[in-house]
């Protein structure tokens, strides 16, 4: 049997205080290094033994790979709209995401503002949480989405 | 002779007012899809014939790859500090940066609050604006960073 498909919401699908989880990801230390060469080459993100002697206390992930992390997360069902635009928002990162850490995403509707001007979207304010596996929070996303409304059928 | 070693700045170094421009960095195609492929995988990231149907009206970068691309513009001398440790931020992207734009960031310093509990250092509050070839606006970071006094000699 194919896998079910997951709905794909519209603005008219969604109330405030709608709750989404997603699926979880598995951070390797590979995976760490890997985005950090490329994106964020501090020696933090890079070397085990040189992040030890830092604020760090040990390799942590780019801050930048935790929200990359999150979107594919919810792009893959965790915030399951017909598609997810971001105008932008607040991001924070209250603690590092670490080799190892199992990563997943709760988000939270927290106002729907349909467009006076154009009829067929609206903007969405969530809160997207991303905590690794013992629930610490290794960011907190608030952002602002554009979200349609349902195409007439 | 060997290029210059850029000077690495510490919260001492750091006046409001204070501004700072990035080199640049040429965004591709290929590029877009690939970090769309991993991170993104959303129609108007990963192939121009469907992006032309969307909101974007062709091909455009995840907001999250122009957020990384414009790390790695900070950290390789667009912003000279010691190191560059974000604890977050507020973050929109007014434009969509697209294949074949010419990305620098132009760093403003706004705020310093040294630490009143740890001497040692203080919290800087930047503007960095991620900007095409055209002067387009397609980024607009305002972080928080974690900034540490010079070490004792």
């Amino acid at each position: 049997m194919a896998d079910p498909v997951p709905p794909r919401l519209y603005l008219d699908d969604l109330s405030v205080g709608d709750r989404f989880r997603s699926a979880t990801h598995a951070l390797s230390e590979e995976d760490i290094k890997g985005f950090a060469r490329v994106y964020d080459p501090q020696p933090f993100h890079l070397d085990d033994t040189a992040a030890r002697q830092t604020l760090f206390g040990g390799l942590a992930a780019s801050g930048w790979h935790t929200a990359a992390i999150t979107m594919r997360l919810l792009v893959d069902g965790g915030l399951p709209l017909s598609s997810i635009i971001g105008l932008g928002g607040e991001l924070s990162w209250p603690n590092p995401a670490r080799p190892g850490d199992v990563l997943h995403v709760e988000t939270t509707i927290q106002e729907i503002l349909p467009s006076r001007s154009k009829p067929d979207r609206g903007v969405v304010q969530c809160e997207c949480t991303t905590l690794n596996q013992r629930g610490d929070v290794v960011q907190i996303l608030r952002p602002k989405l554009m979200v349609f409304r349902r195409p007439a059928a």
